[in-house]
């Protein structure tokens, strides 16, 4: 009998440079566990199907429970894993582990697997930056900042307000990645090269065993088709763009000019020579690499837009632009909810604010809802207060008191007044904000209610993951099991 | 009583280029039937808490219920209207239009309206050419094809199963759009300028005026956030690829080496002096076109990436990169749907497959499974066949017939004999293909089922999509209702 | 004789719907003009070769000096053109104009021809902006700004000296166009559709006749590249990165935080309810924009990766988006200057700055290179100076002329001592300044040598720009000249 | 005296995550050997302006000589490098390394120096797949290749013709790095933080000593600007559209349907199954990464857009972005040039080619320029020719003997004669290119001098390379006498 190494001669023939130039083994690394968990699952199934005996069977699952990978050079996990299981078990038991798969639907059902936890892990991620947000609302809940527009000062807003702005864009990603990983947890496994295969398997048992929720139907879709990794990506550019946008704030509101807060020395780069100066790296640094999952994107669909079917290698290369995208997202939000946590926001703004003119656009309303004047002319009566008390070099409340009745009159004809109270009432951040009375407004007699609310989308987020997880965990316990049932014989 | 242009003063202020360089009224354009229902929504709301008279409702809902965007030039649509209505109706009417709301919020509102329908148009267009590729399988439901993989002949497929990975991408997208839909569809109006007001407004009222299912909770959230038009312009990408891949086929089957398929003339370019020259423009252009989504979505990040909240005016661009992306779809499925329903499939593949070697792999398999040989062990016997065959330079077939048993005894010590009937039945594309035994897979005999499956997913796919239509129709018409009960008086 | 209506015929034959889809005449009135010329030099030397006899060329130059683009549908420019010759001349005539060339080689020189103009403009909005910037430094040459790192304050510079970053990195980009618009000024003509032609034409005739410095030797060369058009574009990509960078800071500048700069009215939008409040809309769009040139050498690549030699139609929507991305930047380029010019700076920091940290470093090099410490020990001395003066509260200045002898002794053992005098110099911003010996650097004594630089390279540039136009126009006047002298016969 | 640790304080304060997250340390083993270099250079300028005594020179220089980058944790080689100075010679000697310089300054440099080495290498690769193309096109000199256009064939050329269009290209782009190269190699030093220092230093004695050919004069110019990267990173996009068009024409030409070409089975994927199977893989890869320089840049620009000047964190994370660009383009090019040597070409396409279509333009050339018909008219015939040659089910050359003359009295109503000689001369591909006259074109005949004319370029490239490496390569030995003459002491 001849002997047989189908890869090996393979390799002898392919230049060594070729070989390292097109292998996959540096990203397969991050795979090679569902690699093996695939072998496991495919000769559980081969053997259920009569196609491998029970004593192979337990040889090729012992094999694969103790592979490793090694550091020779090889195309890829695929050929290394077959080529060790032959030189180790011999061709007569090794020879049938591949029967009935292709390297085409195992690399796309390991990515799958990995992608799957992947995208867990960022959810997880997305929980406790939320987690902090609440925090940190909590910690600064009457806290008054200025709400900016074209980064000029606008009227005053609660802190707390401004950060569940990023929460609530943070639970829509989060709603997209339970969406996405719907897609995402649908098993390859048995589509073969491209059509499917004459070997009787059944692809719900293989798919269960994996973890996953179901089939990919279609086998050249099942192969060819990398939707679920661009738009994974492009969640996570999602995630980028909130990251990258707190952090600029971040930067903004910790220079010498904003002092909206102060960075916790041993997250900041400090100077020696000017200890006040505190670079903020870590904002810096999400900021600069928010954009890398938007070039994953662009370089995904470059490699694919031009692919006719089935699976050609170009795909190998977005591999690894998927896990750089999701990896980068998950550091970031790390760091900035470590970051969030030890920030010291500025208390003082409520005084400040009461002297400008950021509360002038509650007072055109007042005058609108209490005195009855028309909202446009209102508008135009605190406007020219607002001229008038910068001409005259007096705050803005003064000009209130003083001038206001007069103003008034002028553009309606009519005698208003407003009392020295009302006036200070009004122009109170605070107490201004606790005029809002549209529904999710930033009123601070409603913000409990609304981190409340917040607190709950949390919790029902929680729940939603911890089912993903535990459905995954408990059909992948199924395929441990029957293993080790096999293996321990 | 003094006379108030507001906007008009402004205007006279601001240099003339100025306002042009800024101006959003050329893509304002589509949105100005949204803006007019939020004025009357919001009129109505206004209305309801009792901050304008009837009379002054009815008057301004006449107005809203007329006008037309003039060529003037103008900021925005936003400004234009109250300018007008204040020409129209005078101040003390028209002045309390504004009240207890924003350009920001409005212009949010606008483009998530105009959105809504966008994506509608699109899941249409999607549906339509998931129809055409059920009419095109079934026209050809037994042609054979070769399937290929890194462009190599693989083995022969269905056309219609190729068809179908088409199919099932489209339908993933589907899905994701309305998943998208539902985020799209909430209201921001009620937010003002970030922080909401003090105007006693009923959000849910307007916001079911105007065919959504909810609010945008938070105020900074609703105007500065554009992850509905970033998640909508990533799913556009999506299809993109699918429709450049496509294109990609038509272009590569429809060359004299390939000839797949012959163009209809009426949507070739030809030449006149070569008349047997198609230049398939139709899908060139496509495929072209199909990198606009991802510029859209490379434009839109790198806008809003740098944005501290809230509102800024580089938002303004993003919304005409949003159009473009789906609008490119849209065109290029309508396009591309026409020229499928158009395409001539050559059909007598079946017979120069049976020559070569793309049934190569259903042998191996069939020596694994019937004849007792180990697959690895096959998989050789097979390929020295071939080997065999293009030295002695007879078909495969031939070669099956007098060396395969030689050639099996070889590698496995064994005496294997095929019959040339059961040779001959292997190496026929359709006979193989039916030998395919997992689910989903190519198999001709299981093609009516699948077809059957992707037509009742179509029809759910449709009545989804009838759905959303429906209730946002309503809705709207309850506004309609109401504003005409107005009108009419 | 037969009637031929070559177009016509064809165009019968295509579905309107498609030929609209595939029609690039709205981007073809842009190269009108230049296709006529280059009609008009084709003419010329087919009626120098002898293919086109004396009275037909005279017709020919006649037709081509009066049309006029139509409203009509039509694929191209070209088809439209000759159906119109044949229409008015008759065939015998006008069915010689197109012996020679082909639509490949006139379009990629009709393209190359307008690049040359709109490069040009580029080139003129640069120098125009540089001259801005040179009036500015003056305007300003003696006013100080802080300087920033990680935008945190580091050291006074001069807000000329800031200026002529911008500057320096303008005159590289000009550099670039210059270089870019060598390769651009070359002439496809002659190369018809891939290979040359039979016909005796002298492309060096041609190529002159209508600007260039030469040919494209190689035929596919000439009609499948677009390099010249992506180099272009990524240099409009650098413009941008200036152009954004720019605005940035002009948006920050202008915070009531930062206060360093006022808008002027008219090119800001002001809010009627605070007229404090200047919103920088020109500056917001211009850095919106500035990723425009960048989404169009993403389409672009897209585009051009997949295509295999020679020409596919996909090249054709690359065109619009090569225009997009330079009309951009002449736009925000002329806006940007426009509002430079009317800025006021705010010219009281020096008094500021004394107060502050921001010239400490100063003070370390002072103490390294007057007094003889070790720089990295004179770093820690101002380090714990600046320490103290915080913990006491005091002001650098103070602290330095009560503490500084007496940490420098703790440090070195040493007895140093500085006058107050010297102190004050050191930490007066310009004084400190004018200590800065390196060639380049930010010395006030120095500014006015460095603006007489940037003059003269100014000077210089506009020569450079001088003499690429006037080669262009004399080449062009032969053309129009010997154009006249048939026309006129 | 107190003991200094100054780095070594920071790094107590700052978390260890934080450092690992921000450190620059893994890209900065690329530019380690820079970093030393101007180190050496900035001591030994220092010491020149009698900052340094001789034997505190002697010292630190032993001590670079010798610095090897530990696996230790540090923000990044800069702070690394003066921290185990501090600890080997004491603060005394080394606390003068870093007067007069900052890290802002040195890692521009350092990068510039690395780019400098890294574009050289590039350009190398570009000569010597250069070289290949002349040799294959030599090699191949008389093959004929279908040429095509739209994907569909258009008319032959010669092969040596098709690739002399990539060898142009590639001559353009390597004069864009020569340009390129003279910008990069601009030193930085002397600008330290962002404004020079009042160190007297002689910034063209340390621009000489590390290869410069100059200084960037403005300092904030010097540490704020990236142009220098993005334009190279641009232009590694040109070389990876000329790879990817490439390689897609390899991977197109190798289908069984096309087979324009035998791939080296040692470059490329086999399958044991399908010997005659030979899956491209190394064109694959280098199509599928061709998209990594493009998304260095979108990272790139929208790293930098939004920065403020001068340095920010931000700008490090371009660095290895700009090495991932030009590494890619770098190894594609070397394993395509390599790939390229190996192929086998088809060389029997005359034959094919003679009997189909491809040279119905030349014979209507020939109508019009030997016979007198219009060209239009002349189009016109031929296209009836090919018509009927359909028809009837006759190759073009039997329909051209038999029915031309009918066919041309039909249009012209003259009596058109071609001899059976004369018509095989037109529509044989050879004796049809040799027709050609136009300069440039693809004439056999030519081919000698079009070769020529390429080693000619190639010589002169060589030579400008050569220039550019020996002009740094004696600037750097300077530096190496120099530090060797201390260090030898």
């Amino acid at each position: 009998m001849l002997s047989i190494q189908v890869t090996g001669k393979r390799l002898k023939k392919q230049n060594r440079e070729v070989t390292k130039f097109i292998s996959s083994l540096a990203s397969d690394k991050r795979i090679s566990k569902h690699v093996l968990m695939i072998n496991m699952a495919h000769v559980l199934a081969l053997h259920k199907s009569g196609y491998i005996s029970k004593e192979d069977t337990v040889s090729i699952l012992r094999f694969l429970n103790s592979f490793k990978l090694s550091d020779e050079l090889d195309e890829d996990i695929h050929y290394m894993l077959e080529r060790h299981a032959i030189d180790k078990l011999g061709i007569k038991v090794a020879g049938q582990m591949n029967l009935g798969k292709s390297r085409n639907d195992q690399v796309a059902t390991a990515i799958r697997m990995e992608l799957r936890d992947t995208l867990i892990r960022t959810m997880e991620q997305i929980l406790s930056f939320q987690d902090t947000i609440i925090r940190l609302s909590r910690k600064y809940v009457g806290t008054i900042i200025p709400g900016y527009t074209h980064m000029q000062r606008a009227q005053p807003v609660l802190l707390s307000y401004h950060l569940l702005s990023y929460f609530d864009s943070l639970s829509r990603t989060f709603d997209r990645f339970v969406e996405i990983i719907k897609r995402v947890n649908m098993s390859p496994m048995g589509s073969a090269a491209l059509a499917g295969t004459t070997i009787g398997l059944d692809r719900r048992i293989i798919a269960d065993f994996l973890g996953f929720e179901g089939i990919v139907r279609n086998g050249i879709d099942s192969v060819s088709s990398r939707d679920f990794a661009v738009e994974s990506i492009a969640s996570a550019i999602l995630l980028s763009l909130d990251l990258s946008r707190l952090s600029e704030e971040i930067i903004i509101w910790s220079t010498e000019e904003f002092r909206f807060v102060e960075l916790p020395d041993e997250m900041a780069a400090t100077s020696s020579i000017m200890p006040q100066k505190k670079n903020p790296v870590v904002s810096e640094i999400v900021r600069a690499r928010s954009s890398f999952p938007l070039s994953s994107l662009v370089s995904s669909f470059s490699i694919i837009k031009c692919l006719p079917y089935s699976y050609n290698l170009d795909l190998q290369e977005v591999t690894p632009l998927l896990w750089t995208a999701l990896d980068t997202v998950i550091d970031s939000l790390r760091m900035t909810s470590k970051l969030m946590d030890e920030l010291r926001f500025r208390q003082d703004f409520e005084k400040e604010l009461s002297e400008g003119y950021t509360c002038a656009a509650f007072l055109a309303e007042y005058l609108s809802t209490k005195k009855g004047i028309n909202f446009r002319v209102s508008h135009a009566v605190v406007g020219e207060l607002v001229s008038k008390s910068q001409q005259r070099g007096i705050s803005f409340r003064k000009a209130a008191e003083e001038l206001l009745s007069e103003i008034a009159r002028k553009y309606t004809g009519k005698r208003i007044i407003l009392s020295g109270k009302e006036i200070g009432r009004i122009l109170n951040p605070k107490e201004a904000l606790r005029m809002i009375k549209t529904e999710g407004g930033c009123n601070p007699d409603k913000m409990e209610y609304e981190l409340k609310l917040r607190e709950g989308i949390i919790e029902k987020q929680r729940k939603t993951l911890s089912l993903i997880k535990s459905r995954i965990k408990t059909k992948l316990s199924h395929l441990e099991r029957e293993v080790s049932g096999f293996v321990s014989e």
